[in-house]
């Protein structure tokens, strides 16, 4: 299987790669230094991208920022970070890359715990990751060719030990456990699915 | 108590000023004539509603705009009608409202069904909704002085009947309900909740 990851050498990114590689071709993607630079803020960027790895059979994104920052303070501007990457970014992937992607393939989109278990600084992640899961809701059923889409939805992980102070009683997950959500959705049938890992 | 209602003149908002204007001081603002003007795709506009209408203590927004249409042919620009106005604009109406809003004031937005129960061409209105959502839920721990905020999350109403053959197997939601899930969240003490009437 041809796999695209975005976000490859990122935290949750590298593991996915590690686990996929050795039985799948992996492309490894994303704004720093990988086998393809793509931009996902940009739409222009991700046509490129698509171009130039051709045809593929799974995409998987484990990219896409959001703005962390006390409500109170917060402007159109700040929202802005996570619309036009994490939201926007995944879905343009999804919205452009539906016209590269092989009958029966997958999307695995990732959006996270602040959408139903909010913390303080976290409402613009909340509403993002909310965004992504009704997005991947409504596009598997508009999907065509057998395509599938799925979001995985995980709790703050274990390595991101720089957040746990501000998830306070979350209980990290490990990076096990993550991987196993992205590989459940690629090598699985299921769609429309949003795999909570907490 | 003063109310401010946006998309007062709506198919929704129409019935919730009627329920409200009896025993409480009513706003209608919106788009095309009512008591005040507003765009709420514009910040600038927003902001000069609120110094306009000064302090209040509950506004509902049933207003905003999202594009349906089929998934294979839609592009960035089409989800951002939906991220601009029903999303963002919401949005803004909170960042910008919690500096105008009285202490133990209320927002209550509107999302939709669409977040989890898709149709053909709803795949934006999905993301959006699912947004709204995600979004209430994180600033419900998040604004100060005792303001609540809910969304609204209403199936296809008995009066939009030209959005019945988009909505194949929904039972039309009655507009009493859906004006009764508005009046829940205004003169509730609940913060936080999405009210599904379906």
């Amino acid at each position: 299987m041809k796999i695209l990851i975005i976000g490859a050498t990122g935290t949750i990114g590298k593991h996915i790669t590690a686990a996929l590689q050795k039985d799948h071709e992996v492309i490894q993607a994303g704004s720093k230094s990988t086998d393809v630079q793509v931009d996902i803020s940009s739409t222009v960027s991700i046509e490129n991208f698509y171009r130039q790895v051709g045809n593929f059979d799974a995409l998987i994104c484990a990219a896409g920022d959001a703005q962390f920052g006390p409500f109170a303070n917060m402007k159109d501007v700040d929202f802005r970070t996570g619309v036009n990457s994490k939201l926007m970014g995944q879905v343009n992937l999804v919205l452009i890359g539906q016209h590269y992607i092989n009958p029966k393939g997958s999307f695995t989109l990732t959006s996270g715990v602040l959408a139903e278990d909010p913390i303080a600084m976290g409402t613009a992640v909340s509403m993002v990751n909310g965004a992504v899961n009704g997005f991947v809701r409504g596009a598997a059923i508009e999907l065509e060719n057998g395509v599938r889409i799925n979001a995985v939805s995980p709790d703050v992980v274990e390595e991101s030990t720089a957040y746990f102070p501000y998830f306070p009683g979350h209980i990290p997950v490990t990076m096990n456990r993550v991987t196993q959500a992205y590989i459940k959705s690629v090598l699985g049938k299921q769609t429309g699915q949003v795999y909570k890992v907490v």
